[in-house]
């Protein structure tokens, strides 16, 4: 299949500026640069959260996995597929994030939560719609709720 | 900011091939014929649900709105912009959605709810974690829930 080809269409303005941040993200507020027209974002500020596509910017496209690991490199987790996890280092170095929007100036997003680096390109916004959340019952491994314990808690708690 | 180049990991095989079909996806089956490595997706039977990041493909890049719109151009919905719906015309013409992940053979995902026509270019797999989703209260206006209450109803509602 052919290469598709983007283009950012904002930057995320993050006091987190170290590309191997991956737990702690809770409370961290960003913000994100759109370069958009502001009817772009009309009606934006009547939703509570949006969903926020970026380019994982620093993952250097040699070091992506393309097979199974252990995340977070835990041997006490199982090994598992690069598709199986949210790591960073995966293919088309894409993240996917819910986060709370907290403020509209311009077009100039204030949202917290965001787990995305100082300069990460964004690629799209979207706002969060309940009926897009999962439908029926959620079922995964007890490996991905110990990682996420730790991942959205608040910064303070970080050790 | 420079473009980013994307190649697919596979692709959508739907009976939806109608391109302008934007509701009653409910209970819709289809296929995600992934072009990766079996390694990886080594263990993600243990997630009931997925997120796939996907191309509207069928959009012609000369179609995508810039600005603001009515929603499926109800007069009677409030005029937003493209980052405040999730319309397919957008800057990137990209799809995140989560569905159900009922059956996985080799290197295909059998899934249902998929919301992506056949042909779908996928650009991104990743495993639906409840950690991932909103924290605190969701809001959101009255044109999107009226607009949700039909876009996951079971095709057999299709009027």
């Amino acid at each position: 299949m052919d290469s598709i080809s983007l283009e950012p269409i904002g930057v995320v303005r993050s006091p987190i500026t170290d590309p191997s941040r991956d737990e702690y993200w809770g409370g961290i507020q960003s913000t994100i640069e759109l370069d958009v027209a502001p009817e772009a974002i009309a009606g934006l500020e009547a939703f509570s959260h949006i969903v926020v596509v970026y380019h994982f910017h620093q993952v250097a496209a040699g070091s992506v996995e393309r097979g199974a690991r252990h995340p977070r490199g835990r041997q006490d987790w199982p090994e598992v597929g690069i598709f199986s996890q949210r790591a960073k280092r995966r293919p088309n170095r894409m993240g996917v994030s819910t986060c709370r929007l907290l403020k509209i100036e311009g077009v100039k997003l204030r949202v917290e939560d965001l787990d995305a680096i100082d300069g990460s390109p964004v690629l799209d916004v979207k706002p969060y719609m309940t009926g897009f959340g999962p439908h029926g019952e959620v079922r995964e491994p007890q490996w991905s709720r110990e990682l996420m314990s730790t991942y959205f808690a608040p910064s303070e708690c970080r050790p």
